[in-house]
């Protein structure tokens, strides 16, 4: 899939202590550009993660898939991108791509599963498509 | 003030994920493990962080002071320590530090100043000095 | 897979500062528990993440699927566990679940492939995976 | 001192993972914040943290004093705002704010020591001073 097919994206940068001592992001980091991402674009549609968590709905990770293409360092330019589908009556899924610029080098492919859930049990995401547009 | 001075003790370690591009750990990290110390802390009292934010009493930190002496590398062990103490009607001060373990190097010195509050505003930490003794 | 098939394991236990607004363990936060139990299993062979980078080799990683199962909350104790084997010539897989104790219930499943890499290229896993006995 | 009378300034904006489970960024993400808007001035200097310890120079933080004025909360945006000046011989300081925007809310009020390192001992920060025209 090529860098102009997703339908958000949001431009951050590498910041010094996101990397760890091989000089490199800490795996770990990608999932927070990641979410960071899933939740921007959320807000981009008058979805709140945080808001949503006070009203008594958790939006969950249940499933990460990642492949670590290139290492980003210290100071790098980089784009998240996501599209969002339906899968199955009660989780979405999010497919996300990290990628440098001004180079567009592929950085990050990702596939992450996620559900509401209420008082711990999944609910269908209902009010959440219409809003999205899925 | 000498390693043995101290009310409470807490050993750790240092994780890889922990250490910066520098190859040490990353100084907001030892905020993370002076806080660690501070809670487990007040867990050994009776007094739970998360517990207390469910009853709508958050313990927060309104100063802290850190000189950052020597650093601590992969593997490292050491102790985080502290002594607690009122510093007037409202406020707690811990006197916390930081040694390298088996040789006591001192790796942190820190002064960390907290208030209980309840919608916002300091309360007087009556029931939380009664339980701590102090 | 049952939570006594493992090759190696270490316990540990959520900090505070690991959860976020939601109160669970960030999903982040998995993937340094992940990483810990690696590195210290590499350690337990003799093998040192920090070590081999100051030599030239870096562990990377290039693929993570990880189920979150059930979330951690504050004051949980956990164990993480593993297995390693190899993947082809040159890549090592990493089987790994984190339980919480002390009722085992299944927190994480998770599979991690690495590599060794050396000026940017991955290199036969020859000495480690002697080292690993693997 | 008031939100104008600072050298330099850098807009960010509360990332959800930096939330703790109060609702609000957790303490130790402020030095991250507090960071990153000094090697982005260093930056904007031509001085790279990361190039200078790739060439055997530390820059590092020997003391913090930090007053936590106000909590952010996710989607709060702010400004990191720094002057510096010489202590001494050695010493460099940063007198850095946090301004929660548009109402310039004062969030966080601190001090940061600092001092370059070269083979773990302190260098005069000759080279650095001139660059950064003080």
């Amino acid at each position: 899939m090529i860098e102009n097919e997703y339908a958000f994206s949001i431009e951050m940068e590498v910041r010094d202590y996101e990397c760890d001592l091989q000089g490199v992001v800490n795996n770990a980091n990608y999932q927070h550009y990641l979410e960071h991402a899933r939740h921007q674009f959320l807000l981009s549609k008058g979805i709140s993660f945080a808001g949503l968590h006070t009203e008594g709905v958790d939006l969950i990770v249940t499933r990460v898939e990642i492949d670590y293409k290139y290492p980003l360092r210290s100071r790098d330019r980089f784009v998240v991108k996501l599209n969002i589908r339906r899968k199955g009556n009660i989780r979405l899924l999010f497919e996300q791509a990290i990628f440098r610029v001004p180079d567009w080098k592929t950085v990050v492919q990702a596939e992450v599963t996620g559900v509401a859930i209420r008082n711990g049990r999944p609910v269908p995401p209902g009010n959440l498509v219409s809003q999205l547009g899925i």
